[in-house]
């Protein structure tokens, strides 16, 4: 199978996984206090849109800059891309978990949270089982990559690994603060220096 | 990253959001005075699937002829293009509050007309700074493009932008009025003279 | 705009529809007979979902067998098309009203039969509109069809026009007659002979 | 028509399904347990999710080693796969009612998973009619696989189809037995052995 068919496929998957997301905000049903209220009492589920938006949109970002160095694609790779797809089906269901139960509050909130983080970290460990197999494999990875830039990607994957621990022991606290913490990991993979995408290809 | 696959990738989000906001209108439960007039009560769900859906319709044309004379994307275009597509993802919701609240009538219904109205602003919004950002990076735009007819195509983003402005004054006194306001906007868009589309592309 | 990105747009619109049909299917909520019978009880769900589905893809086809002879869209084919895919991005709700008011029985029942008729006989419309405006502009349509291929597919499409209205009297009296007459039609727009694909294309 | 615009049709159609599938995970509702309890509580869910996913995805590797192979689409062809989409594109209905019953437990449970069962096999049903039909048909498969190839492959399928009835057997006995019968029937077509997919290709 080429990996150009593989990459329209992951496309297609990261297209529909960023627009069912929407599903996630609600149509308030017979607000008390009027429909004004109620859409602005609604602000977790904007506010986990805009990050798991964001956050698959990025991880769209780094699979192509994955994608584009391959030259091959085997049946484990294609095993763990499924798997990564997987996980970004799956993200507007805890997203909807926590944009509803932020609204509620209490222990529940921080239990979406957990699984909302958890998530988010079963995908980072998805995207770096793809990136190890990939690089650990350079008849697959051919020769565009060059061992440094391979180096220099692993240790910024390996440095936000430990901050999705960090991050759920923050959802064990306080959801609101744990939803920053994920936009800034967003962030943090989103930001050039040293990152997934080098300046020269995008 | 090249610029036909963010192009497929934003097509994808496009065709999703189009086929998405079906899901704005309901299927009556139990109508009490038959399922006639409970499928004409729900006039409003019609009308706004109509103006969301040419609306879409048209962003994804106009966005296609800013892509069109693209050579090249940068990392601030790619995330401003990402802030566009979430502008188009999110419309089924506001779709659907307008298309819902418009049956209820009341103040409610202008809180949905002002909230439907306010995403569209927010998507004309984005969609101007990946304009403005563009024309203003030539290296990115490419020589296809005439200064004048970026002047005239800059001027006709610049003068929609009040209209819609004016639109959301309605918003606070008609939602049906808002509604039609938001459709002559869309038509105004879809106008070919000076437009975003030259006769000669299309 | 080249037809090919219309034409992939178009694609995107057309699966879309077709997959979101499932979502008329229900799960059964607390069956009080038990989850078989509750099931059964659903048979015109399966039924419309089958027929819509046969429907759209049908539609795909013919779609193509048009867009495949087009040199060239101007700006109105580009909304005679968009205002083809509203019909069809519109599809899944009246195929989910029909399946869910056929279970009801009784009056509804037919005014559910009627608003899919109508949604089927406007998309016929609306084909039949992008179809005789191509053919009157023989620059979009290039020379590959002869002016006597032309007659027999448009004949084709007129024949079919008037069994709509035909459906539309039946959905008066029954429900299910007029899902099978719906079903008919689809069988015969996808026949061969002297048909809307030529054998020698397929 | 081109087996590539087929194709592509077809990934559409595989890419919505696989994301849709996300729908039948729900949120839990004013849990009294407490969330984390009711999320304990949903783990059918997962697992039909995961397993459904996993077919899918398999289905979609191995429809493109069919096609892969395609020099030509006739009409009886472009129907089967229009048959397969049907199944396909309706597994998310069966994945949720499965999911949503295995919590219930009791006879229901049971019917749920003859349901799933069921859908399986049709799939199944469909997609050994597609490779029977291309392969008694060489002009349209091409040249390219030699036929003690498609002998291997035919076999393979062969011996899959009884095991959906064995299947069938134990969904009437229990609902998770089933559920993992048909993950290990996944797995079968996955693995590589004189498989669908031979190793040169991939």
């Amino acid at each position: 199978m080429s990996t150009s068919r593989i990459e329209a496929f992951s496309d297609g998957v990261f297209a529909i996984a960023i627009t069912l997301l929407v599903l996630e905000i609600h149509v308030p049903e017979q607000p008390e206090n009027g429909l004004g209220r109620a859409l602005l009492d609604q602000w977790p589920s904007y506010a986990s849109y805009v990050v798991s938006f964001f956050v698959i949109g990025i991880i769209w970002i780094n699979h192509h800059a994955v994608f584009d160095h391959l030259v091959r694609v085997d049946r484990t790779l294609l095993f763990l891309n499924l798997l990564l797809l997987l996980c970004i089906g799956v993200l507007p269901w805890p997203t909807n978990v926590l944009g509803t139960y932020m609204q509620e509050g209490g222990a529940d909130e921080r239990v979406a949270a957990v699984l909302y983080t958890g998530a988010m970290t079963l995908m980072g460990i998805a995207f770096g089982a793809l990136w190890t197999y990939a690089t650990r494999h350079r008849d697959l990875l051919g020769e565009t990559l060059s061992d440094e830039e391979i180096r220099t990607r692993t240790r910024r994957f390996t440095v936000g690994t430990p901050v999705y621990g960090l991050a759920m022991l923050i959802a064990l606290v306080s959801a609101p603060a744990c939803l920053v913490v994920n936009a800034l990991l967003a962030v943090y993979y989103a930001l050039p220096a040293g990152g997934a995408i080098p300046h020269r290809r995008v």
